[in-house]
């Protein structure tokens, strides 16, 4: 059967390139990156050239980079350490934040340790910018605001820029989920005022269990994991060095050959929007993930009419061999609705399907879904 | 040049079967496991396989394995996490247990949290199990227990059933740093009356960046990690797919060759023993070390006599090809004392050096070992 993988937003295929670079630290490089010996050295080296590079890519220095396990963790330490470290007392956010922030909000507040203000939001997903700035001028030094940079389920992409300056200007504390966008957009964090970012190597055709947290220098955190100390006090346990290696391989990759996927994905994204407008009566988009250069190229989240087989629709598309996602991934197993399609008021008694590319991803693999779904809707 | 590892104990090299059955999934099978596609449900399968078999080569159920990035991340969670679930209030542990456990104390402690009971410790690093069934007496309801299952410098072996039984018996929680024995001793959660224990897997030739936590079936615990609930809801993060079930194949040879790799890694330590009595002067054991049947068969603690070049002597080893460890290398780059020496009282003013072998280990490798030990000591 034809499989069509349309579901990049959970995660990506690794590159070819990336599993070499990591089989031969497997093999060759083993030592404890924190031995002073020679095996010992070997892979610091590997740590230490990867953070290079990674640090690079992003226009950081080597030491604003700290690795962790993944996004999860990197947010979690993020928030969890720059609130207490800096005695914060109050975080601004929205209700469509990845879990790995709303969640760590929610837990943060039910122990009495923040106060929490939800920023309204249109129904593109779109902060409301002067609600940011008013709260800010209330109380900004004893905030930290948490945004993402594009939402992972409708792709709205916020003005980090432009939220940067207002917590500057407010003294505020600037964290953001760049998940999403770390690898596909340029990111320079000299220009961006943010505090912290993160980054997850599975979602740029990177290994799973590996993740960076950019802290800027001079922003004061408390680290997560206590232990042996490693990652400059920040992030003790023994680090992943197959996996840093192989982030910093599908970064260099992602970053050196980023216009070029950008053009192509884009390309791909548009050809769907046109084809389903084509082919799918009353199709429509959430949010407003059909606008290209306001959303993320590599998510598209379809609303399709409510028939009698909505609750099967995303089996059945699996039953052609085509992978979609209803919310996120990380939500699924929990089978509760997609806490953003509510957060946007968007429809939900009709059929919400995030369709999400890569740079593997072809047009006649979009024709292929295409033809499926009107055979689908067609069914009932 | 020669060389040999003999750092077993700070990590170990990756067996080749293990490598082999990684880089094979992350060729195939990258799928989001919360995904309910057919790509998702692929890595669920090696998720669950692998969870699986581990439960078995522990006799526990697959229910109370959770995996994590490694050792630290897991004794952090159950300390951290079993402490707040269970409104515990004190901890009784020694000064001898690694830091992802003892910096994990303090800071609980630092916090007002807890209130901490050090055992005594006689100068083989054994405790006082009369004492510890004293302060259970007193308090044992409010009471974590946390102590490791072998020390990882001196290799002290606990008899963890005992202190289990007494934890049972005056109803405290019990979690055990298990790190370095998982794999290299046969356990039996069901005989061992323990509520929490971990492993890691590059510490029995598996990969860097994964480990597990074993919590008792009806034991509460709070998550470290706060996100989107993967790991039945203990620890949020897309789980290292590749990692695991590397972990998987790793323990499975360790456990299914460990009688045989017992007999061949405790004959390599009484060589060394006997030749280092044979060849060198003065040479004394920390610990218990040098007792076969009391201490890890990995681990030899040996105290040299002081000479002028103490400092030089590791740099002058690894100048050898020889790479060892003073203390444990996850406090190598502080540059500190080793505060297990310090905690069972050891002549700091000795040359102390941790020798630990793998299956990988041969006599030939002592023999150089010790021929380059007389040489370096002769010179002074």
């Amino acid at each position: 059967m034809k499989k069509v993988y349309l579901d990049n937003a959970a995660t990506t295929p690794m590159d070819a390139a990336v599993i070499e670079e990591m089989t031969s630290i497997m093999g060759n490089t083993f030592g404890n990156p924190s031995s002073i010996h020679a095996f010992g050295r070997a892979t610091k080296a590997v740590i230490e050239q990867s953070r290079k590079k990674v640090a690079e890519k992003l226009n950081a220095l080597s030491g604003e980079i700290y690795f962790t396990s993944g996004g999860t963790e990197s947010d979690n330490t993020a928030i969890r350490g720059l609130v207490s470290a800096n005695n914060l007392t109050h975080i601004i956010t929205t209700k469509i934040e990845h879990h790995a922030v709303g969640h760590t909000v929610e837990e943060l507040e039910r122990k009495g340790i923040v106060n929490v203000s939800y920023l309204d939001l249109d129904n593109g997903g779109q902060i409301d910018y002067g609600q940011l700035e008013r709260l800010l001028e209330n109380k900004g030094k004893e905030t930290l605001v948490t945004l993402m940079h594009a939402n992972n389920e409708i792709g709205t992409l916020l003005d980090l820029e432009k939220v940067g300056n207002l917590c500057e200007e407010y003294g505020a504390i600037l964290h953001s989920d760049t998940v999403q966008t770390v690898g596909h957009y340029p990111i320079d964090v000299k220009k961006l005022k943010v505090h912290a970012l993160v980054g997850s190597a599975h979602k740029l055709h990177g290994p799973k269990g590996v993740g960076f947290l950019y802290l800027r220098k001079g922003t004061k955190m408390d680290s997560l994991l206590t232990g042996g100390g490693q990652e400059r006090e920040m992030r003790s346990g023994t680090e992943n060095a197959y996996g840093i290696a192989g982030f910093a391989k599908a970064l260099e990759i992602a970053v050196n050959e980023q216009e070029e996927h950008i053009a192509q994905v884009k390309g791909v994204k548009q050809y769907m929007i046109e084809r389903l407008q084509q082919e799918i009566e009353g199709v429509r988009f959430n949010g407003i993930s059909d606008q290209l250069e306001d959303t993320l190229y590599t998510v598209l989240n379809v609303s399709f009419p409510e028939t009698p087989q909505k609750d099967m629709f995303l089996f059945m598309l699996d039953m052609k061999g085509i992978a979609t996602s209803g919310g996120s991934a990380c939500s699924a197993g929990a089978q509760q609705g997609s806490h953003v399609l509510a957060g946007i008021n968007a429809d939900l008694n009709r059929i919400n399907i995030r369709f999400s590319f890569s740079k593997m991803t072809t047009k006649e693999e979009i024709d292929y879904t295409v033809h499926q779904l009107k055979e689908i809707l067609q069914k009932d």
